[in-house]
């Protein structure tokens, strides 16, 4: 069997492994105040030229989403993100739990725009009912989105700019940022990242890591007392320079980005493939991420082979299905999956003439 | 000025001051445990036909809905209600604040169809990502909805069928539950109410109360511990015998649904006229609310002599409104609005003549 | 039988009911937005010497509390009380409901001291755990006390001094409030308590209206939104205007003032009876709450004409009861259970007399 | 610097790594549906006796505690554990941040009794106001406790007993299980906590794991959906697959027993030499905490060489101070305590006599 049903089926990177075991029996001090994170922190920080964010480690995505959100909000306000946002259908209600409404907004391809946003508050602030509505003050986007597809740097300073004009905040999910950071057809670099938004986050867990987030707060107002709150959620790790070690080996050598865009690289091939052989997609993106629309009768036969995504069914015959590379993926696997849908393709066509 | 903007205006209908003026000095147990919340839960489990139902009396329907919802979810699960449902949109998040998504489902008139809860209850045990889904396990629906229309008794058995099929509670907001069951095409009774689901409420404040809701509980598993819930949420009235003695009063001889009938009649009159006028509205419905789409200039006349509730812009020219009828509505209001109504649209269709 | 087990066993004053009578059937804009709200808001923003003061009317004490304490904390704060204090045990959690810890400090008659919170407020700071642990962020102080007991204007200096020092917010329960201020040795006014916390509220229910409390919020940095809070938490009335109307009568010629003063006073003569008996008691108080300790034997006795509240068992054969006074407490029940106290003594004394 | 301030300054046991690094570039299945959770939770199983437990693996302590109680609890009910326990004061809240409250009982060594939480349960059931107070529904006690100090199975036994008689749930939190079950003075096994509680945790973070605890949950009413309990929470880890193998690690030869027995016998050994020079100290234990109390002088220059964890002062010239054993301390590290301690006395006795 060759995997391409997520990013996250291997364990890590060997570079990342290597700077564990080195540091195996290191004692060091608890609840990332050690020197590992201290080091990473101040890599990532260089790298987003903001000496003065705050770097905290978390171990998961919604941990760290239910955590920065709760942090930033008081109890009426509300977070504002795609219908198809992580937080909103992903996470079994983890921001509810912390007691907030997520208002989802529709969208075509997992991202949102600012006239949205900006649409959205004046109509709150219009409503003469608006202390019975929930009040919109935190804007969630993933770049990428959850479709793979990637904010412009136009389309960022866009949002924030609506942001700031209504107070709101703008939190930025960066599960996969890595890949959204080098797609080719990205302008935004994560200096731009840290100036045109509040706080975001730089995934580990699919971009390389065993696991492991990278939380980078900007906005003074959201820095205060953020440790108690990682630790209220349950997401202080006991020996947290695993965190710090792990991305200490992530930024070093600019390891991260270079095993994106890789991955990248693996998914263009794919997606080459899939335009040569038209087959449509859900989205379309540059990512590495693809969702194809494929036939049930070619799914059955791939599915022998390969690994993938289930998204959902498109219409009585057709299912939409999502393909995913990472650090892992090796050119084999890319060249077999490749030539099994040419193959699947071609004795499917066959067959259909056959029939005819 | 003459007041149709919502069906709260007024105090409360006079025998239900009488009644809580006759017992202004006497002496009663706290908290809901005396001999007039005895009574009148007694009443309401008569003519539900359920003597072993429990009678709770809650001061608002937020905190009803609030209280019944958090008491009958475990901490993962979910509320499923109209994308226009009451707890969706206009309870400032309280539902989230206790921790629980509400999972909205589109409607064209506040209305939700078994099959709709069918179909995501289906699709969510379907999913291989079922855990990373908030769980949908109690339906909310409104009868009246928020747009005045009324559930007919098939559609309550269909919902309450498939509710118990998949193991969900079907909770009934019965905010306006009086002009319901008076309307005229109605087919449901209190008895059928306490029949087709595992919790609703009867409202008081908006028919004829000062305050309070009572909440009727027929599933035994929703009952353990009710009071315990009321109290955490602050929903606990001190002298609870000001409920008791007040719906003892409105159903005393049946005036509850007196007067609610009566109102939907002045309603009904209010739709003759509209209809008659071609004024066409959001929604087809037959109780004490009306939702019709007028142009500005209208309004703007209007509104000098008669208030209303404005609900959206339909387009550049024209918005949506809203008109209550209620207890206190006199024929003669009714009277001044439809011939204002005339009025204004004979005189505007002059000036529009005029201006040819 | 004679009632003194609460001071909320009857409706109202007369002159509540007869101001709620008079606009029976006047309409009135809702959920607090009205004319009586703002001229009650403004009678006590004019008695506390505060017109920057933000007045709402809410219905209940847990209510109000749970909604000024949940609007106060960020989530990993903490409140600060009392063991006996009312959030701390007789709410059900409402505090945590809303997921806040209460820290009880140790309090032998109700009240908690500005040493005892500097001290916890070091002892956390200091702390190279802190950020596992609960942040002490807001202290509530109920005035008068769960026992009776009021606070002095210096031991409110004090608190406030402290609370201000490092950064706490002070929050003063004032469901008894009226008691408090017109007690026999009371040095504080409503202006005092205005100047001496960020917010407090003064009590209805118990103080002779059917029901409510008027939050009064002195501090700027919790105004904001709290409109939005009370409605998260189902506290806005609909027909809000029966709470102002309720405040603008007994803020009327001083009334609040005057009940509470002649209920402290019929208190003061059952202390006086009990101190000539020499009745020991869990504190000693000047306010409408006594707390003497009973043998079984005379409560018995006793029980049998008069109403009381259990407190606990002190020792095998003795009890701790609390007597109330109100409103509507009469000079002949006063007499009668002065009268019947000291006959059960002497009769028991003869009876243990006789047995020797 | 020699280390004896916690058990969890080291990454993990070798074992552990060795497992993880020959799993490392293995897909799994994500989400801890993988044949490594599998394989460890058969293990776990098989060892207590229990087939039809269900065994989940998570992250850290807190976030199981916390995932554990919301998961076992209605909105009104609290979790009873002593005034120390780790959920009362070292998770910033985070039982409350699930809306419960920790109703704290007094404890002198960390340990409850059987008799405390049945007192506490039948004074609940008893009081006329009980529907005001938070209703305690599960017991949560460590073993070993917070101070060390173990149960006994005639302690256990009884405490199951009383939760079961009042329908209360027992939930043990095995953070230093292993340390418990293999003390000098136990004749508790991994097959009674499991008949004797109705779900717990054994502790792999401070065991020799690099992270991770395997919930066991044993009553049926416990289990249902508590996968969906985890995610909603953020405990669960994509590449879950990292906990079922160090699990699946330890458990090898009973590996868990071996080093946690280890670890013991070298906190025997600093006690017998702490019991020779007759220091005081908090709590008597016998497991791989010890809690002796040091004039400051003689910690002042312990701590020139040694780490150990502060407790709190004892008196003006005191202080409590907490020494922890682990997989990674040596003999040679044991032998230089006991040695400088020894040391450092004696040379403070002589400054002293040479003083007088």
């Amino acid at each position: 069997m060759i995997y391409f049903h997520n990013d996250y089926h291997d364990m890590c990177h060997w570079a990342v492994l290597e700077k564990m075991t080195k540091y195996h029996e290191q004692p060091m001090p608890s609840y990332g105040e050690d020197p590992c994170c201290k080091k990473a922190a101040a890599k990532i920080k260089a790298l987003c030229g903001r000496e003065d964010a705050d770097v905290h480690f978390l171990v998961g995505g919604t941990q760290t989403n239910l955590t920065v959100i709760s942090a930033a909000l008081r109890p009426h306000q509300a977070a504002v993100g795609a219908e198809t946002a992580h937080i909103n259908v992903h996470e079994t209600g983890a921001i509810e739990a912390t007691g907030h409404k997520v208002i989802a907004l529709p969208t075509n391809d997992g991202r949102i725009t600012a006239e949205q946003v900006q649409m959205l508050v004046q109509l709150h602030r219009a409503s003469p009912d608006r202390e019975h509505m929930a009040q919109p003050k935190l804007v969630y986007i993933s770049n990428p989105t959850e479709l793979g597809t990637i904010y412009s740097l136009a389309e960022l300073e866009a949002l924030y700019s609506v942001c700031r004009e209504y107070g709101l905040y703008l939190f930025v999910d960066g599960a996969r940022l890595g890949y959204g950071l080098t797609a080719g057809d990205n302008d935004v670099t994560l200096a731009d990242m840290a100036r045109l938004c509040d706080v975001f986050y730089i995934g580990g867990t699919k971009c390389g890591a065993m696991f492991g987030e990278a939380a980078v707060i900007t906005n003074d107002a959201l820095k205060e007392d953020f440790r108690y709150l990682i630790k209220r959620h349950g997401g202080m790790l006991a020996k947290g320079w695993q965190l710090g070690l792990q991305f200490d080996a992530l930024f070093k050598n600019d390891l991260y980005f270079a095993i994106c865009a890789r991955a990248n690289r693996m998914a263009d091939r794919i997606r080459a493939t899939l335009r040569e052989m038209n087959v449509p997609s859900l989205a379309e993106c540059t990512t590495n991420q693809i969702f194809p629309i494929f036939s049930d009768v070619f799914l059955e036969e791939l599915s022998k082979e390969f690994t993938f995504t289930e998204m959902h069914r498109v219409d009585a015959a057709h299912r939409a299905i999502r393909f995913c590379t990472s650090w892992a993926t090796t050119e084999e696997s890319v060249d077999a999956l490749c030539a099994a849908m040419r193959r699947i393709a071609s004795e499917q066509k066959e067959d259909a003439n056959g029939t005819e």
